[in-house]
């Protein structure tokens, strides 16, 4: 039996993403997984990742999501690839070297080395770039939010927008311009989708 | 103010390093603590890692195991050696490439580069490894114990020993033999804290 195709989405808050991803695993029948936190100790590293009161420093937290990557590759995603089922994650490694590496400063080649620890062999076979400026991402936004992440500023969205930018130059991944309206982004992204052999709906 | 000395002690379980560690940490009225688990966040790092219900690779043993380091240095390790206080840990870094990467097989030079990640620039002034064979070990042991890493198989331990020793070697540690009586292993270790400028006991 052949192996899944592993579909990721990509990008900033508020870009749209995740419901472009649980549209295409819908309609595909696939495996729809996020991260961090969809496993039981995800999503307790999520809790804690998302604990504006905890002190935490990146370091520290680019490796809680990397502990909770390895545990979601090894219990979910290479389990129902393997089975030859498809699967689409919001968001994967990618997420990590924007946010806390171009984001936060941690070095990039010891987050990639650790990465690696993270996901082994499980490389995703497409990853999709839903690209949108700050300010746009911004306006998108409930004013109430106001987790860690959320909350931080603007400078610091831009270097995690850059950094996923730089990543889809060097790495070949599709990027598809997320201001447009949501019928326009599905349809770039299914144009992108009938190039890999993806069960598109009719 | 001069910044603190850091001593780690590193060893197979059973080779009596706790022990040693709280007395040269309790004459020298250093800061004591150990891993994994001495923060609240590490405390249920342990559990996790500590139950064998959860199956979990070593390589997401390891990623925990360093986000507690890293928690466990920018929130206790780190602010007590700045402020001049001595430091006395039972077990570092040491221990995880001994046993996830020796014991466990994950490979030694991403663990090392995560490794970095995970301490910075946080290094022990002395590592001193208790070293005892591992037949030994298992005779000291209550044969009740039935953890995840104490229910491992002589050979596991046999790998993380020589793991130990290996590090040893290439980083300088001083190794003292954990055969010897109790009496004996202070003794050695103290002749070797008394080049460091370590506040002995009379």
């Amino acid at each position: 039996m052949p192996a899944g195709i592993f579909l990721v989405f990509e990008g900033i808050d508020a870009s749209g993403k995740s419901t472009q991803a649980r549209r295409v695993a819908t309609e595909a029948n696939a495996l729809f997984t996020f991260e961090p936190g969809d496993t039981a100790m995800g999503a307790e590293l999520r809790r804690w990742l998302l604990d504006a009161a905890t002190p935490m420093k990146p370091e520290t937290e680019a490796l809680l999501m990397l502990a909770d990557r390895s545990h979601h590759v090894n219990n979910m995603i290479a389990p129902a690839l393997s089975s030859g089922r498809h699967v689409v994650s919001d968001r994967f490694a990618g997420s990590t070297l924007a946010y806390q590496g171009y984001g936060r400063g941690v070095d990039l080649e010891l987050l990639r080395a650790a990465t690696d620890l993270a996901v082994g062999s499980c490389r995703p076979t497409l990853t999709i770039l839903l690209d949108l400026p700050v300010a746009a991402a911004h306006a998108r936004r409930a004013p109430s939010v106001s987790d860690r992440f959320e909350s931080a500023e603007l400078d610091f969205h831009e270097r995690v927008r850059a950094g996923f930018l730089a990543q889809a130059t060097a790495e070949n991944w599709r990027v598809v311009d997320a201001t447009a309206s949501e019928s326009d982004v599905a349809g770039e992204i299914d144009a992108h989708l009938r190039t890999l052999g993806w069960p598109l709906r009719d």
